[in-house]
């Protein structure tokens, strides 16, 4: 992926973290925006680490949501491309994603 | 900026973007996350040219924030990263914007 590209999955999934949590978790929602809506975009392997992830965050009671790339521009239809976890407390998400180097 | 910079300061902007056009243009924000929340990355000159297309737009009766960043990474604090504007109907923001190349 671009750069562009990249910055345009990764704020779907923002945007759909934020959505969702908003509706189920309002006060963590709350909280998050107040405090600067802190993110953190973290380099996985591939689609298989990321279900993984996934399935690992929602067993802790955390919001993740995949994006899946529609395919119209840059990659083949149906890629996941990102796994958007949270917003919630650092210390919960750091249990699931704290080994993930920083995407630079 | 690095692409993971980048992803993290056009998210923060998507979420800005969002949540204020929410609030103030609910029937809007509705249709766009219905429609799958398009977004499209842009790549301007400078914070110049951020700041005017920001006033730009807003003349234009569009949202628009800009992402200012705190400075505890890559860039300077205070350094005007992104302009987000939106969500609203694409022919609208393509007045303001529609000159920009993709940010590749």
């Amino acid at each position: 992926m671009s750069p562009g590209k990249l910055a345009a999955q990764v704020a779907h999934g923002a945007v759909t973290a934020a959505e969702n949590t908003r509706k189920r978790k309002p006060e963590i929602y709350r909280g998050w925006l107040a405090e600067g809506q802190k993110k953190v975009v973290l380099l996985a392997e591939d689609e298989e680490e990321l279900k993984g992830l996934k399935e690992r965050a929602e067993r802790e009671g955390l919001e993740a949501s995949l994006v899946v790339d529609a395919g119209l521009t840059e990659l083949p239809p149906g890629t996941v491309t990102v796994l958007a976890i949270g917003p919630d407390y650092s210390e919960r998400i750091d249990r699931v994603t704290g080994h993930l180097p920083l995407y630079k």
